[in-house]
């Protein structure tokens, strides 16, 4: 492969779908680095279902693609007019510490990331001005099919939700991006948004999609329920009880929250880490998820007492998944190796929580004790 | 009745329906100016069923209150994409003019009169906010419900629709008005920013409805058709035509444009220049619709050759109406009166244009030759 493909390889890999892969691939032709965006509204408590895309995202850096994270604050507070502005400005700076933290613990280098906070354009008069003239050429019919998926479905529909789809278009424009990430829930969303930025004289942008898996500890990880859900900065005996409660069934590889983390998350993670060490760069916290000893091609040990047949390891995925389908790797073990794998990933991120103390402060603010858990976001894309 | 009783009459008179009536009794009673909003987006030809709104607004002048007219250049934009923003630019000086020279030309002070451009505030971060959190507060079907007799019916409805009902009670608030003014056909609209605007933590505001009036020539008065109004700049012989072709049908009071122009129009500028004449404040561009040598209580006069029974006079409107409908007074005659009422009411509006290289420079920018005619607005309350 050449460079190019290669890199664009790495941009695309284990993505359900890509829309438009054809202007990126031009663009790295012409030596250029491809500009993302991915957005995520800061409510509830990220949690580590937050894992998944930012692995996807450490992809990207990896790549040389130059990442905005959106912080849309704007849509936060339309989706909980109960918690004030304030409280969202708060919970801004704590899902930026957070996923400064996580992607430095995952091992990528953050130059080429930027955060951006919707209200610094999204209230400006060009901004309003394209979302009126949007809103003038786009149908109730094709707004409302465009969100089905991810705006909450009611019997009393609100506006807001009609105008979501195309605010995130016109995202895309305003945030300068080549392709929009997200989970392949917002597929429409995003054909919505390639039919509809050429209206109003904009260029569609490429779109690339995440599998949309199940929870970890649930059927789906929600911020909502603050037991379904494990937070950064749970505390490793924390990690290993909600893990242990998982749904996790012996023999049933089709829904297993379980081995989709690891699938999404730790192998990704564990291969990246051993690429950085082989090229001397990762820190002692970046330790691939294999244990001593293991044979060459590991990418992901498991723990097991020598009494019931010593440790397991695996070379890709699909070997652990053969092993889980056959009944050779049992649902006890699986969890453990992912308890080990899952604390070990956190400690990095919680020991950078304890060496700022605006971090820890972010998270005060964000989340006072008072304060009840916001709905689920709407337009939250993990 | 006390000075504050005449003042409200004046207000409220000739009015479908008032809503809130208490709130402008209340500043009368503490002394206060009540403020008004009127909205109109200038989109297609001003045409002389403008004299409906504007007649109404000579007695808000003369009673003090302080008027805001809206120039909604962002609907009128949206309204008809087609038309580029400079264009509709124009058409707010055009309007501006027209509304300027057509109070002057009624004969009421306009000291107490502000133009405010939609754009100057409805596009700044304050205002879109407040959009914002209206849409998460309102429902599709209480925003589609509000608009279902202004906002055009069609079988694919755009999303701008849906928003222009928020949008129209924003207004109230960021224009500062304490009563809303407009045609009857906007009461769902006005009662949806009474239950709107306190959600927002803004006062309700009042809400006066003019009726709705048959067009003078024709069915529904259009500017989107030439030959179906008549112009504030057409010539005598052009009003002459038009008037000529109006449905007025011998003895029908019940549809009829031309006696409801009487009523609307022609009979409250008369009253108001005799007053006017009786202070000496008149000019003689102002004089009232009696001609010569009629009895002193005459209100509206119409020629009539002696031959067929020589001058007939009015002392009120309802007079006129019951010998309409009883014959005694024929069409051909009612609209002779009413053409020679109109031609000496726009000839100091032609004049007005004639003396104003302004005034005429902005219509020729705001409708040059080649520009198709715009849709009919949505937004217009005419």
């Amino acid at each position: 492969m050449s460079t190019t493909e290669v890199i664009y390889d790495l941009i695309t890999r284990n993505l359900q779908e890509v829309l438009g892969g054809d202007t990126i691939k031009n663009l790295l032709i012409e030596g250029k680095n491809p500009k993302c965006y991915w957005g995520t509204a800061p409510t509830g408590r990220p949690h580590i279902g937050y894992f998944v895309p930012l692995t996807k995202i450490a992809d990207f850096l990896r790549a040389g693609v130059e990442v905005t994270i959106l912080l849309a604050d704007v849509h936060a507070f339309l989706d909980n007019l109960k918690a004030p502005i304030e409280l969202v400005q708060h919970r801004v700076q704590y899902y930026s510490h957070v996923i400064r933290a996580v992607l430095s613990a995952i091992g990528v280098p953050i130059n080429n990331l930027k955060f951006v906070v919707g209200s610094d354009y999204q209230l400006t008069r060009e901004y309003n001005m394209d979302n009126y003239r949007l809103c003038a050429l786009v149908t109730e019919h094709d707004a409302k099919k465009a969100g089905a998926e991810v705006v909450k479905q009611v019997t009393t529909p609100l506006l807001s939700g009609l105008l979501y789809p195309g605010l995130q278009a016109l995202d895309e424009e305003y945030l300068g991006c080549d392709f929009q990430f997200g989970g392949a829930d917002q597929r429409k969303i995003f054909t919505f948004a390639e039919a509809t930025l050429p209206k109003l004289g904009y260029r569609k942008r490429a779109h690339l999609m995440n599998a949309m898996l199940p929870g970890l500890t649930g059927s789906k990880m929600s911020s909502s329920d603050p037991n379904s859900k494990i937070d950064f900065l749970d505390s490793p005996a924390v990690v290993r009880k909600k893990i242990k409660n998982a749904f996790c069934e012996e023999g049933n590889i089709a829904e297993n929250g379980v081995l989709s983390f690891v699938k999404a998350v730790l192998i990704p993670i564990s291969k990246l880490r051993i690429e950085r060490q082989e090229r001397g760069e990762a820190t002692e916290n970046q330790r691939p998820f294999v244990l001593d000893g293991a044979p060459p091609s590991t990418v992901f040990s498991i723990a097991r007492p020598e009494k019931w047949g010593g440790p397991m390891h695996y070379s890709s995925f699909e070997d652990m998944e053969q092993e889980f389908a056959e009944r050779k790797l049992h649902p006890g073990d699986l969890k453990t190796g992912v308890t080990d794998a899952l604390i070990s990933l956190l400690e990095p991120i919680q020991k950078a929580f304890e060496a700022n103390v605006d971090f820890q402060q972010a998270a005060k603010n964000a989340y006072p004790p008072d304060v009840p858990p916001p709905k689920e976001a709407k337009k939250k894309k993990v």
